[in-house]
């Protein structure tokens, strides 16, 4: 993928949409968004790739969730995957063009990156739904206890492998894994990379319900419909409310694990492993 | 129901009990204590009205609690519910008579009631027992997690209905619910109103055990009993020890949680919304 | 047990081990060490004493995990026990010879002992894989949530008998159990000593996953290389990051566990339920 000046707001188009509540949206490369009666649904749409996330998505996730935040007639957020994927994480591609300032540079400006895309989770004002429609790896399953409600298709899996890779868990979860799941199991999905499946992370409290994947759709859309029908102002302040209590927690942890990152993406070991693995991959 | 005047400390009457450690007990309009081997049994008691609890209830239950609290018989208190209920919650009248301060002025005196009726429970220093015996909605469910244990009949239910009254959390739920069931269940039911049944309650750890209704009361009363026979300094000590971890923090949860629903019921939203409520009633 | 002068450092034979990683390693009267492949295995070695922890036995493990630590090729350690008994937690014993001093140095001198103790699991700088084998009773149950990894046989069992002994929760289970389980699980273990078995156990998160008595080791083994297999910086850098957000918390905890836990021990009431216990036993 060319993560450079694929897409960007300056590229943006705009689509009229119907219905109450909608209006132009900006359009982004590797995401669909749609707005409609209250909800905007932001859907991750680079099905070829399994929705891997590139810098540039990175930044457009971030611009569609402020988007959100900032709309009025937006009540409830959606973030969903086309095709069969959730999404399988960071790009690795990400990793492969070398600017001149070195490793060092690169682990920089992805650091930064990252740190503002978990941000703009903590402090997404709005309700976040996630709907896990397929397998997630990495950022995409570490995102989740950021979200307010998570639905899982009983396809979905959840892995989040950053030991294999060299590397360290991001945002937040070193933090709210062990607060949802219990340390012992936190740290076998955190340390060990257990993988779970839909029906695992939801006794683990990460996933709400899960759903049988034929009628996951029309699960999810019904209780989305439902919670934007609410009094928005009370969802709204409601959301702030519980979120407050570890705002400023989550705001600390998310900058210790961008420096723990940082230093990891430098390291030999975890170039090795990621080298190791793209090597399988091919 | 006639808030004012109908009960208080002043209209106490006092009644003989039997039984080692028991003694007078002041007695209370729709609350009916009982005393005996070391357990103090407070139960709701206005099964006409599915125990809801009105103004002059909430100061009831607050003294029952203190005076619990200072009765050295006593080592361990019970909550639970006359009738087919545990409690309804709010009863909905405490807003029906608009003071002449005007809806803020009712709004800060109902604060101020919930604020401190919150605190008895955070600070009641021995073992607190909830025996749900039935349905239970809003303030009855949001002080489970101050409770040190809670029991449920499998004809229990537990509904939050806030955000479809255009109100919030109360009762440090927006800190001990995602603490306890994990984030995104917590959401579920705190802003979407998600009514959980006995069995989804204790598979979320609100609830410690679930019985069938049969033989709930006397499953509880053996657990009770045994309580109430251990030794009872250990006991207390032990749970100030646990409650003390997290009492500052569940003390200023309250008071911000009571600063926002004030604003709230002075709200356009939540009194159009308590409105039609109360017309869907009648 | 002769709690003195039995063994010590001073004491130490050492033994060689072959395979990668393996060293001489020190050894303890009722310890087992084993290191092979980037694990050492911490075998409470009593069997004869259902693994009962004597004064000596808590300096020993806590020696054992500092020389893991240290240890450049050990990634993994494992806390597991010899024959039927995972532990059946402190030696009464410990309480039996009273020193010139009396019982208030007695209980000076166990608390110190406990809170070094469990200093070493808050601080232990690797991954800590807790492998109970059988029942266990007290503080083998409440470190395990200072351990990253709990697996269970199916018969284990978890037991925490304070208040009938008249004592009160270490190791940081006044604020780990709570946590891990929701408030009113935790209570019902912690007050009230319910006995958890190793299905309950898992379904309440204090361990990651009970596996069949008869395939337990092989079970355990093969997760625990597999964790030993992982890059090591990543693993280690990892498990302190997670540590990390709780470490001033769990100190503080432990520090006024331990002065609770000290009053307990030189009260009447404790000091009768011990001796009623031990009167029992024989």
């Amino acid at each position: 993928a060319d993560v450079n000046g694929s897409s960007s707001a300056g590229d943006a188009t705009t689509t009229g949409a119907e219905g109450q509540g909608s209006q132009d949206t900006t359009q982004f490369e590797s995401l669909k968004i749609t707005k409609e009666a209250g909800v905007c649904e932001i859907r991750f749409n680079r099905p070829a790739k399994k929705n891997a996330i590139t810098f540039q998505m990175y930044l457009d996730i971030e611009q569609a969730l402020n988007d959100a935040a900032q709309d009025d007639s937006i009540s409830v957020a959606v973030l969903t995957g086309e095709g069969d994927f959730y999404s399988s994480g960071n790009d690795l591609s990400n990793f492969s063009n070398i600017p001149e300032g070195g490793v060092e540079e690169l682990a920089n400006k992805a650091g930064d990156v990252l740190k503002q895309f978990v941000e703009a989770f903590v402090d997404f004002p709005k309700v976040l739904v996630a709907a896990v429609n397929g397998p997630a790896v990495g950022i995409p399953v570490t995102t989740l206890p950021l979200c307010d409600v998570v639905y899982a298709s009983d396809k979905a899996t959840f892995h989040t492998p950053f030991s294999a890779l060299g590397q360290s868990p991001e945002a937040c979860s070193s933090y709210t894994f062990p607060r949802i799941m219990g340390r012992t199991r936190a740290n076998e999905v955190l340390l060990f990379g257990r993988k779970l499946n839909a029906d695992e992370a939801t006794e683990y409290g990460l996933v709400s319900q899960v759903f049988s994947h034929d009628s996951f759709s029309s699960e999810v859309d019904k209780r989305v419909k439902d919670a934007a029908a609410l009094p928005p102002q009370a969802l709204r302040l409601s959301k702030q409310l519980i979120r407050k209590v570890e705002r400023d927690t989550l705001l600390k942890v998310n900058a210790e694990e961008i420096d723990l990152i940082k230093t990891r993406w430098t390291s030999d070991e975890c170039m090795n492993a990621i080298m190791k693995f793209m090597s399988k991959g091919k």
